[in-house]
């Protein structure tokens, strides 16, 4: 009987906690694009439970696949013992048998708000190291829950698609840098307890239950009320509403990557668009390419009264005089729409 | 001095409230596309602060461009004295001058709980009066506050555009009736001033306060706390959400009409799509033909995942066997993908 015992112990001893199973997974998938390439593959590590579940999950899947998993933990400097928690942080992801585990202290600014002054800092940081460190990839420990949170504060926005779209799966930027986000179809109580499983724990940051950020807010007020008043599963609406609409707006980009060059002319003073063009496309298209236009042209973002204010010009052609907007001017002529920069220089472009 | 002060206060009283312009103009914008055709217009009046308002601008404006205005009152037969409630409100349409104020009591069902058959019940009734009075068109009393809300519920469900782009401000139907929502640009407290200055005292429906009801609790308790804690102004960002995710869901709902003929093939057991067409498309018009197909072959609504599961079949073809799914079969044959009813019956469609 005790050698029974003893055999049954062992096994489950032996057997994967479902949440280390589930981030293994994740991480698997996400690295298999890469796999047998030798190539290095940074980690963002806060030292939160998201991230040392990410950190200790590449750890045990990269070198499976012949990568080499590396992480950066930014200090972002903006707490009383900022360094040590850094530090605390790398020395757990060399505990995992990463051998580069840097530490990264930025300056964060203030453009935008606390939040986004922060991320801004953060994610030039991570692209500096990326490239310092030759990384074909950046994984990020984003979850559904953050993913649900992103949906609702692009709801507050109100721009459609593009803001209600969320954080993607996995992208490339302008450089051929990956951007992955392995665990974007898990809960944060996986992490959770798979720090737990693992025996880690985690670093609770301040600023997650600091209300004076909209996130903040959103998780621990909005998010529990839609929750009781709309029945459970809601972050998991919210997180699959992002999958459908990034697949939308996904759609729509590669049309208009299909047929911009065929419907604009670049002239000398700006940028011409092609009324008949823009007239035989859906609504929907129509209001993209002119975004697209004005911001790819100008930098600038259009609001959605701007956008079809321009649009008249097209389905609503009565002889109205060019529009004046924060930067540039359009107008219609014969059957272009046309697009010039505004005499004085674009100071901000939102 | 009293002839000037006099005239002052005439011209006072002849000012009209700026809520009874906003309405009224909007419901002139809403008609002028069936300007003097002498058509009939059918109003949807339940006595509310919003039809109530909406039947008095179109008593109004209907008549000068030629047309005639007619209401109905349902009369859902679910609360005591329904009956009196309806007669009242047809009384107060006569009162704007509409000659024809009709009442309809209606039976409601349960199916699909007692919002959505009593919405059942009243939807039938405006059509089968619509009918019977030749009407072209049926005006509802939405405002933006019931699109916000709408949104809200179409997020809890997680089905992307369609779930979220709301109530659609003017559409046909099958039969080539037109269903307009003048207001749907208002706000709530746009109809209430109207009335307000109308002298109107609108009827305060108790379901409009019943907590059972999840509209309810979206208005009173989701939307307050959206207000607070994300900042003023989100009824109009969900509103202007529905608006542009509508747009997104009408360029490929046309997009569909274009391509579908080409794509599909009816076949002895069912219909036939093209794998290489699928491929091509962008994933979200490849889960939207998907959708479109098994929605139209075999009345059945799919999920996100069953959709994936589907589209696995064209992009992750591995030799997996036929799908089975709720009344219909999906299975790869070649370069087709084949939907082919199940044997049994279908019982009840989602």
């Amino acid at each position: 009987m005790g050698g029974v015992s003893a055999t049954i112990a062992a096994t489950l001893v032996r057997m994967l906690d479902p949440a280390v199973a589930d981030v293994r997974r994740a991480v698997r998938e996400a690295l298999a694009p890469f796999a047998d390439s030798g190539a290095r593959i940074l980690i963002a590590l806060s030292g939160g439970a998201d991230s040392l579940a990410l950190a200790s999950a590449a750890a045990h899947e990269a070198p499976k696949v012949g990568l080499e998993p590396i992480t950066v933990t930014i200090d972002h400097g903006l707490q009383d013992g900022s360094a040590e928690i850094a530090e605390r942080a790398a020395d757990l992801a060399r505990g995992f048998g990463i051998r580069t585990a840097r530490i990264e202290r930025v300056e964060v600014g203030s453009a935008g708000g606390p939040e986004a002054a922060a991320r801004d800092a953060r994610y030039a940081a991570l692209r500096r190291v990326a490239s310092e460190e030759d990384a074909v990839a950046v994984l990020v420990g984003h979850t559904l829950d953050d993913q649900a949170e992103t949906v609702l504060l692009g709801l507050a926005r109100g721009s459609g698609s593009a803001s209600l779209s969320g954080m993607s799966p996995h992208s490339l930027d302008g450089l051929g840098l990956a951007w992955i986000r392995p665990m974007l179809g898990l809960r944060r109580e996986t992490t959770a307890a798979f720090c737990a499983a693992e025996g880690l724990e985690p670093w609770q940051d301040p600023h997650n239950s600091d209300e004076r950020f909209s996130r903040v807010r959103v998780r621990e007020r909005v998010l529990p009320v839609l929750e009781s008043e709309l029945g459970p599963g809601i972050a998991e609406a919210l997180w699959r509403t992002a999958e459908q609409l990034r697949e939308d707006d996904e759609a729509f980009a590669d049309m208009i990557d299909e047929t911009i060059e065929d419907i604009v002319e670049h002239a000398e003073a700006g940028i011409a668009v092609s009324v008949p063009a823009l007239h035989a496309n859906p609504t929907a298209l129509r209001h993209r390419i002119i975004r697209h236009v004005v911001e790819s042209e100008f930098g600038v973002s259009l609001t959605r009264l701007q956008t079809l204010e321009i649009a008249r010009l097209v389905t609503d052609w009565k002889g109205q005089g060019p529009l004046d907007l924060p930067g540039f001017q359009a107008s219609r002529r014969g059957n272009l729409v046309i697009f010039t920069a505004s005499a004085q220089e674009i100071t901000q472009s939102t």
